[in-house]
């Protein structure tokens, strides 16, 4: 940690602060220039709380020089971690592709879209039972008769399932149920529900938030670790932006970004990155040549009748177009891709 | 809802649009230009799902005419709403003088700051006991306790007090000590929490996410108003934005466009808003001058020593300096304060 | 300027940068930690180049800590400057009432716009000869007809006029008429056009980038007073931000933000940052509040019949309504108005 | 293009809308509802100017259904164009390589520099003789002397050369060396420049701003265009957002966005849009991979002397690595890369 003192700091004001170093155990090294001074703070970098010499008077500025984020550091853990999620890799040069419907709307469309995503290359199926909407009177999601649906069709798929939960009471069902549990963009920062999947061993799928940098994405995955649970995939699905042409902005420079900050898997988010069908498969092949872990693609086989996000949703056909060509740029890369359909 | 088709739909695809439409019980009113054709869609809009017609195949557009929130409208409800906070008016012409520290750290420190608040001019008291930290490793608040203490410290100077709720598993115990509930701007679309909240009767402070567009923010009160409960105070506390001199950016014009909006009272939160001390006292006063309905300041005694954000606290001596600044102006404008110390 | 060392910096890696350093007649000191080393440059800090050292093996982060504008900071200059525009005074606790057409549009309409705005208290008349306009087939302006009619019109008045130049070749010819040549938001960065201005000893009104921070913003005023013109005025416009209710965002924190870091002016154009008639006013009062030097709005009597920017004008009644809030909080403030019309 | 009317709008206020409508020539066509009027226009849509009708009493919003861009759109203009710079084509195809130092610095170093590129599989030579820099007392570039030495290596490399313009008055100057003139993101707007740009008939590489839409940049496009220059190549480089990691956000679904709504063809520029070398190699390929029509990266062989932006450089034989990749996909994709070294 680095303090740098004011232009006109007093050697009052500079001892106090010197003083207030060491009161917590810390060295102090001053280095007086002609223009500032700055001091240099060694010791258990865990103790910094930048907040406490910020406020002190004759203090211009004070650095972080270590991450604030530790079990999710590169530093921490130099190899790339694979997370299983029953039986599918992720990460260390192993692709997800996930694919499902935006809802769980009836095991009828469950089971046509799953056996249209299997066909096509998928290895993890998705869903959402619980579905978060902007709006309080858009549908809500079927709660657990839609988790059953999407583990009876996973089961017959033989894919393992992902889906979100919401609400912390809710973590212990949906842990029944799920392969993988997914934290939606909406809730990255909310650090109930973070502790509560944290206490669980699932595989977490980590979205990020809609205005969250990068550290704020890998604080919330620190978050998850501390509690003890190590399985964490990050997800790029787009960020706040000012354009309009899309939904958000698909922020494909913080795949190698995380990759080099850290050692969980990330995969990317075409559908809810663009919101548009017709940008999907050009952002997913992008994601996968910047590095990322897997795809994760919404498919619907009747957008007009999705009783959410229809209009994001690929085709079953135009999901088994990108997923062939996923496929040549996984070959092309040397990546792996494990569980898929008559690879058993 | 106005359907706007492509320039080469087929009449095929315009009659398929019509049929859709008619098939909800609704009307479809066919307008055919040289350029393009629209349909005009009339009947129940509460009914209107832009979704299903935007994925319909020769469809370039569709376009919401009413807003999708109706219970948070300004035309549901004409005159600007009053919220009353245990005896403290806030709306239509009565401002709220928010003050307190980010976290309840001990019942001295909250009895020195509340007397001094208070002396300055407060009429709320704030003070979290549950917060929310984007480090696991950060101090989370004294939780029940901190409750417990700023109950105390709110009756003892006859102010009520508003506090953060984060877990929907803790609104019922909030609820029971607090006159006021906050939902922080993480949580603005933490639709469980906001459902809870939305199962009381208590006034509910509602925080502007910082990448929720405004309508986002009025969807997220319709979210409380449709459970049942009407007292909802909204927030501006700064959206996310790429310059680093300030930590968000202040909004201030978020409170007139909300006022043409809605007719709920919205405050302004400058210390969130800024991040900064030095430049809260003008974002304040730019935020009454705005129209805003009430001002939420950070108040510490000791920056230094508070555990959390300290550096965005004023000094005691610095709030009462802008909250007589603001005064000033309340009585410029025709505001009104009500529960002042000394106007009991 | 502080480097930082990577975590693994070798020995010789120090070396190379501390000889680097040396090498530029700038004094290197070295602070060794237990988990970081930096080095402290100490030295003539107008030839620090971060890019230069930011490059070199084992450095992790090159930090600055003199901000890199010299002439526009405050400690450079730590009174506020007062900029005179033929009589008018803008800064230093006197407020600029700028107001008039966005296009100069013909002699009568002009007239008729300068006659309402002065009498509601306008102290410098405005309008476009020559307009910047995203689309090739939009109005592009009157050239020095309407630069002949805004002289003329001001003289009649009694205002100081102010209209912008976007091309270089052309701010001779501006200069000849105007009082104060305005640089507009797109060409904040033109470096070539701020050279151009700089040459000149006019007051110049520089209006802050759609993307630029605050410091791009005295970076630019910086490109003018070291060409040796003294005479600047910042303006906040708006910056660009992902909400769709308003055009812009009004940072109206950037106001005390560059009064702590500048010495120059600042003034306020809620009429672009907003681009709504109905915030206007709000946003004008805010700005003043938040201690602007001045407000800059766009009247227009017929806005339907504006060949520019109509629906962001307000009309002359509007105006007079604003104007005369202003001057009420100018007074609570203690800011003067000078060149008000009665007044000379 | 739509109007829509308030709720409340009157008769009166509807009559008077119809007739502006059709005293310029147009068709209204009137659609009443329940909830809703809307009327809408039909005719010449060239003519259209929704601002004159936002203003309008009774108004409540005002729609574009076509583009405000026509020669850019790929309405006009379905089949994707081909810009041919001196022999190497760029789009329907054909990749663009395009590399070399951010400024000419000298023959010496632009010589190891191109033949060290031109090795490495690019077809296009870059640098810069007058460089736009935040700071007046940065680098500025070698001028004329620049151009010559940029056109002498081309020449000796069998390389086109394509460098910046900043003034108009240059335009002359540079066009006579240069195959290809850059627009610079911060000239994106800058329309006196466009124009110039536009009266020649050299291939134009066209930056993106910083915070310009994709409508906005296809709008700049349409500047030069209108001036009758077809030979416009787009160029995606980063938009302006709020993480801090990376210098910009590179936003790859420019890229289909773009192919989608225009005919023009569209490289990307990792070096400005991450300015981190570190991200480059990741961000070429996803741009390659989402069918951009070329790559533009900076290389330098010795950044820490470099004058300019030395940092968001690559070494020669990271660009090597790199470029190989690059080639290696546009097998797979099936694209080609024409004037390739040996390829003569």
């Amino acid at each position: 940690m680095i303090i740098i003192l004011k232009s006109g700091a007093s050697d009052q004001q500079i001892d106090h602060v010197i003083r207030r170093v060491e009161s917590m155990g810390l060295e102090a090294h001053l280095s007086r220039g002609t223009f500032r001074t700055i001091i240099g703070v060694i010791g258990d970098e865990s103790q910094f709380q930048p907040d406490r010499f910020q406020v002190l008077p004759g203090v211009a500025d004070v650095i972080r020089v270590l991450p604030p984020y530790k079990l999710a550091s590169a530093e921490a853990h130099p190899q790339p971690s694979v997370v299983h999620v029953a039986g599918v890799q992720i990460g260390g040069g192993n692709l997800a592709m996930i694919a499902g419907p935006c809802a769980v709307e009836s095991a009828e469309r469950m089971e046509s879209i799953a056996a249209a995503v299997r066909a096509a290359g998928a290895n993890i199926l998705r869903g959402g039972a619980f579905k978060p909407r902007t709006s309080p009177y858009s549908y809500q999601g079927m709660g657990e008769d839609g988790l059953k649906i999407l583990r009876e069709t996973g089961d017959k798929h033989g894919m393992p399932i992902v889906t979100e939960v919401m609400d912390p009471r809710r973590v212990e069902l949906v842990e029944r149920y799920a392969d993988m549990i997914q934290i939606g963009a909406r809730n990255m920062q909310n650090f109930v529900l973070l502790t509560e999947v944290g206490n669980t061993k699932k595989p977490v799928l980590l979205k990020r938030g809609m205005s969250a940098t990068i550290v704020d994405l890998l604080m919330s995955a620190e978050y998850i670790l501390a509690r003890g649970n190590p399985n964490v995939v990050l997800c790029e699905r787009g960020v706040k932006g000012f354009d309009t042409v899309t939904r958000n902005v698909f922020d494909v420079a913080a795949v190698p970004a995380c990759k080099n900050l850290s050692h969980l898997p990330i995969i990317v988010d075409p559908s809810h990155a663009t919101g548009r069908p017709d940008l999907i498969p050009a952002c997913a092949l992008a994601g996968v040549a910047a590095g990322a872990d897997g795809v994760h693609i919404e498919v619907h086989d009747c957008p007009e009748e999705a009783l959410s996000d229809g209009p994001q949703a690929l085709l079953p056909e135009q999901y088994a177009e990108v997923a062939a060509q996923i496929r040549k740029m996984a070959e092309l890369f040397g990546k792996k891709i494990s569980n898929l359909a008559g690879s058993k």
